[in-house]
């Protein structure tokens, strides 16, 4: 061969292979040339086509050419998982949210620093269609007002998920937190949590809605209206106004653009493609990406919010 | 004069002028022949022998030679008034906790380093006499546990204070936030929670009895017990067992210390001017002082929280 040489791909073990990993992490690996799927490791998931160990210690002896791991479990072990495969000179894929806690995940951030590997705290929706395009928008304009509106049926999406009304669980903040990594990428400055009524249900631990007032370092309000049992249609948009009165409105997740009324945009979901593209130009250059700003905001909440009690939740 | 030359004062302004500025700060820039204490603002305090404005835009016009100002309002308008006081150019001694959110304290920190100010997250308890004696124990053993004992009488210590109670007024981690600046001070690693129950009064909004679990990132087992509601003896202690089974008690909130039993340090409270002293070596230096972790941990236990019905809190 006398042409470019042709770069090694970085070889990916997955922890976790349940529904998000078959989903799409093993998809989008696979779809990826500079990407190769080595193999996985779960107490029970058996994915055909998948080279799979019961525990990570197991997949790291079996395969000591593995280079970098995503994890795809649950946020409570992320941080312990994370610690074994930062130990192991790995770099790590986080799902989102990156870990249980804000101390959790920048002691991950901190471990990967001083052991020189990468780290990405992954938010898919970051990966959306429309949210590049969003984002410019917002950069060239003054913004008046930015309005979140994430509704959606916690029975239809998330059916027997009883951890998600558990403590810690997030609530409705475990969608919620995906239209937060958005506005905290199509917003420039740092987003202030400034009230929050925070809905929860007397039988659960966690909020099902919240209504929520933020505003940007320089005073733009933002309101945030999420609702975990949204019957009919489910909304999942951010509603953008400029000084001088255009509108933008980034929906169904940032798979849908419309500007003063005129549909932009209407794409399919294609999240994790972009997303694991991302991670492996971080590994090749040496970086990380670790911004828990969405989990941030959702302490602050937690921290600053009105607890109100809500009918109790029946599934 | 021949010799050294004798450094100008730092002139420094106060916003707010309550009990704690006139007990802590006031004395404490006094007692500092480094420091000058040019004026101060409140809408209503007069403190004797303090030149007093309503405002601080007026504070700031009348005496343009101010350099630093100390923040000693409730932490609610922290951030409001830290922007204007960076904006003016001049450095900033927050009263703990820095701001209502870490959101808001990230970006004072933002906001200093790009106006070149020096920024002070101040946390008292770190300079109690015993706490950097403590530090050392800690730094030369390995630690098998620690514990953390912090109760008191709200209805003494804190008579009237509603806000206290109220959303996002943080209750028993009020004064509870003091131990975690000293705990976060003598660990030399991240402290992360792990599991916290929130004892909340069905009538307030913001725990009055917390027992918490941490662990520092190495896996030492932190626990803490925080009770508001402690009659007779009040409890302000952190205990400390080495792997060889020394055993260390900081009491007091720090300024009391016996090692194995034996009293080692018995002292009386004094710790404003340890904090001006940092405060304005900071300021020569040109650096700033800005952890949030304190904040960081109390976000993390109200975002990971078990909440549990208390009864009804009556003053």
């Amino acid at each position: 061969m006398f042409g470019k040489k042709k770069v090694k791909p970085l070889k990916i073990g997955l922890v976790g292979l349940g529904k998000i990993a078959v989903d799409q992490h093993i998809p989008s690996i696979r779809a990826n040339p500079a990407l190769e799927l080595v193999a996985g490791c779960s107490p029970n998931a058996r994915p055909e086509g998948v080279t799979a160990y019961d525990s990570l210690e197991e997949m790291l002896a079996a395969h000591p050419e593995i280079e970098a791991v995503a994890i795809c479990t649950p946020p409570q072990i992320r941080h312990k998982i994370a610690r074994q495969v930062i130990a192991a000179g790995k770099h790590v894929f986080l799902e989102k949210p990156p870990a249980a806690t804000l101390g959790e995940a920048e002691a991950i951030a901190d471990l990967a620093r001083a052991k020189g590997v990468t780290v990405l705290a992954s938010w898919h929706s970051r990966y959306a269609p429309a949210v590049e395009t969003t984002r410019q928008w917002i950069a060239g304009r003054k913004i008046k007002s930015i309005h979140v509106v994430w509704k959606e049926n916690v029975r239809q999406w998330h059916p027997g998920q009883k951890w998600i009304f558990e403590a810690g669980g997030m609530g409705v903040f475990d969608p919620g937190i995906n239209s937060l990594s958005i506005l905290t990428r199509i917003v420039p400055e740092k987003v202030i949590v400034k009230k929050a009524d925070l809905h929860i249900p007397v039988n659960c631990e966690a909020p099902i809605q919240v209504e929520m007032d933020m505003a940007t370092e320089s005073g733009v309000a933002i309101r945030a209206d999420y609702d975990f049992l949204q019957t009919g249609i489910q909304t999942w948009s951010i509603f953008v106004e400029s000084e001088k009165g255009e509108k933008l409105e980034l929906s169904m997740g940032g798979t849908g653009l419309a500007i003063d009324g005129k549909e932009i945009m209407k794409e399919k979901e294609a999240e994790y493609p972009g997303l694991y593209a991302h991670f492996e130009k971080l590994v090749r250059a040496g970086q990380s990406d670790a911004d828990f700003s969405p989990l941030r905001i959702v302490a602050d909440a937690m921290l600053l919010g009105k607890r109100i009690d809500a009918p109790e939740y029946i599934e």
